[in-house]
Formats: structure tokens, C-alpha cells, sequence
């Protein structure tokens, strides 16, 4: 035991976050009483706001403070395209690696009947209206390649079909600086068969 | 850029967290965000109490939220053994290894000329008193090994000395699991001076 109870909760308490066991709880916990009480207070404080104030942006779903998040009120996206993600970190890797203009809808999940998560659980009904009201030209279709990610984008592509959306789905294929070698046979099938002509 | 500003300050404030990232400080904000609000809140409250309240034990210089710590304020501890660390974690190492029942004082640092590091930023003014008011026995030094942290060990041994108290150290010799290819030469030549008999 440490001398110092509160010291022991706070130790606890860091162990909430993921991938801290005890020894490096414990080693944060000294490094900030030693170090850095002022970053301490700080994150302290931020976390008391951000566990409170954040909501999710009741156009897209994503986390937000204010009703609409930044890029749903920003003025400067293309509305004539809407892009699907399962969770807010799938939403911010589109945003930084693809130079993406449109908006976005995100689902916190995808569809698991054997957990219990249908349409409802997604906003699917939101997304619904939206596409009813506010038609897109394109609903791209970001889900994981997995079983339920490929179930889910299925479900989506026909409601976009029943409001005339064209549907789309990213490219699948061998990744920028991947080896053959060690690519997984579903994803190298897969790249045989799309294969393109090579431009002169 | 996320959606919300009030996310990228939270992302920015887990950045002070020794060993994280961007990437895992993203992560730890959404993993609390999506499932976590609770103990989130909970980890804001007590990084603020700890940040304020936490400050040092009057008598060890251990963190303590109180005057004294509980091992210092706590009645079953054999006042006739001081025990010298450098830091709060080499004394939670000790606790936990050990089964010692002395007392402890904690340096919060080591005798270090060039970083203007003197006896006085080590609180060994208030160890000097103690040794003179209130001496114990054996004075155990268990700082590191090392160039800085023998040196200390060298200061308060004279220290301990001037007063009648016994200087003693840890022992240095091959860990236990260890393997004497893999040891160092400075440790492997001393394990082999200090060789002893094997007891019947
Ligand atoms: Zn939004
Ligand atoms: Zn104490």
C-alpha cells in the first residue's frame, strides 16, 4: 500500500482507461504528482467537461458539445454527399487521410441481431428521414469489412436504392506497400479478380 | 479535425499521461466517450481532488493528502529502522516486496551537482533533524545504483555516522532467475568478491 489513500483511488481510477493495468496506472499517477500537477488539474477538468457536456450531433450522430457538431454546420461541405461510418474514429481517419468534402452519419455500432442491435440502435430511422428530406447523390457506404460491417452496408445500400441514392462502397484490394505474400487469401482473391488495365 | 473542439482539448489533455500518444490518447477519449462516461467522470473528479489535495508527508516526505501519511501516522511500525528511498514508487516497491515494518523517508530525487541538485532539495535538513531527535538504529540507504544515487548514499551514510546510527545498503549481487552470461561485469565481479559460504 502507499501512505496515501487518495492516492490509491486516483491509481484505481486510472485503470478505466484502455491499456492501463495497475503498474502503469500507478507509474502515471506518480508522474503527474511529481511532474505535472498543472497538466493533471487540467485533464482533471477536461475530463469533468467532456464526460458531461458531449453529446452526439443530432444530424450526424457524432460526438458534439453543441447540437450540430463542427462539420455539420460548417458551410463549406458538398451535402450532395453523405458517407456512413461505424464509429467517430472511422469518421476522423476519412477526414485525415482522404481529403473527403461531404458529410457524414455515423452509426456508434453496426447490425448484430445476436446482441440485440438492430436499425433503432443505429439512428437508422434518422439516416431515413435524412435520406427522404435532404437527398444525397451518393451514400457512401464506409462499414468494416467484416460480417456484420458487410450485413449493415447491405441494409444500407437498400434503403438508399428505395429513395433512388446511389449506393457505393470503398474499393477493397492489396494495401499501398503490402506484400502479396502476406495478404489474406479473401482479400487477394479478391484483387485478382478486380484487376484493372494499367494506364499508359 | 474532429466534429468537436471540446474532444480535440480532452485528445490534447490525456497527452500529459506518460507513454501516450496521439493515437492512444484518441482512442482512451472515444473508448470513455462510447462506454465509459461514468468512470470517466469519476477519474476527472479524482485527478482534480489528487492534483490539490495530495502534498507530502510532514515526516517522510512521502505524498500523503494528510500531515503525516499512514505509514508514518499508523501505530505498528518499528520506529528503530529508517529507510532512505529516492521516490514514492521505490518505497511502494519496497512495501510490497519486503514484509519491512520500519519507517521510511523519501528523497524525491538524488544528490546531483549539475542539475543543482543539493542536500537542501532533498529535504535532508529535516533527515538530520530526525536523525538527531528522534535516531533509529539502522539507517537503511536504499537509493539506486547508481553514479548519482551511490554518491547520495555516500552523503547519507556520513550523515548517519556522525550521529552513532549504523549506515547499512542493500545487497548487490546476481537476481534470483538471472543468468551470470547475461549480468553485467560490474555486478558479476562483485557478486564473485562478496562470494559466501553455503550453508548445510
Ligand atoms: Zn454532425
Ligand atoms: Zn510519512
Amino acid at each position: 500500500m502507499s501512505g496515501s489513500p487518495l492516492l490509491e483511488q486516483l491509481i484505481d481510477a486510472l485503470r478505466i482507461l484502455p491499456g492501463v493495468g495497475p503498474k502503469s496506472a500507478q507509474r502515471m499517477a506518480y508522474h503527474l504528482l511529481a511532474r505535472e500537477r498543472a497538466g493533471g488539474e487540467r485533464l482533471g477538468a477536461m475530463l469533468t467537461k467532456a464526460m458531461r457536456d458531449i453529446g452526439n450531433c443530432k444530424q450526424c450522430r457524432d460526438f458534439s458539445e453543441s447540437e450540430l457538431c463542427a462539420i455539420c454546420a460548417g458551410a463549406a461541405r458538398d451535402s450532395t454527399l453523405l458517407c456512413v461510418v461505424e464509429s467517430p474514429a472511422d469518421r476522423l481517419a476519412i477526414e485525415t487521410a482522404t481529403g473527403y468534402r461531404g458529410l457524414y452519419f455515423v452509426l456508434h455500432g453496426r447490425l448484430s441481431p445476436l446482441d440485440g442491435i438492430g436499425p433503432q440502435d443505429l439512428g437508422l430511422d434518422l439516416l431515413q428521414t435524412r435520406l427522404h428530406e435532404n437527398a444525397p447523390s451518393e451514400l457512401i457506404i464506409a462499414t468494416n469489412p467484416t460480417i456484420e460491417g458487410e450485413a449493415t452496408a447491405h441494409y444500407l445500400a437498400a434503403m438508399a436504392r428505395e429513395q433512388g441514392i446511389t449506393p457505393t462502397r470503398l474499393a477493397h484490394g492489396v494495401p499501398l506497400g503490402g506484400e502479396l505474400e502476406y495478404i489474406d487469401r479473401g482479400t487477394l482473391f479478391h484483387a485478382f479478380g478486380t484487376r484493372a488495365a494499367i494506364q499508359e
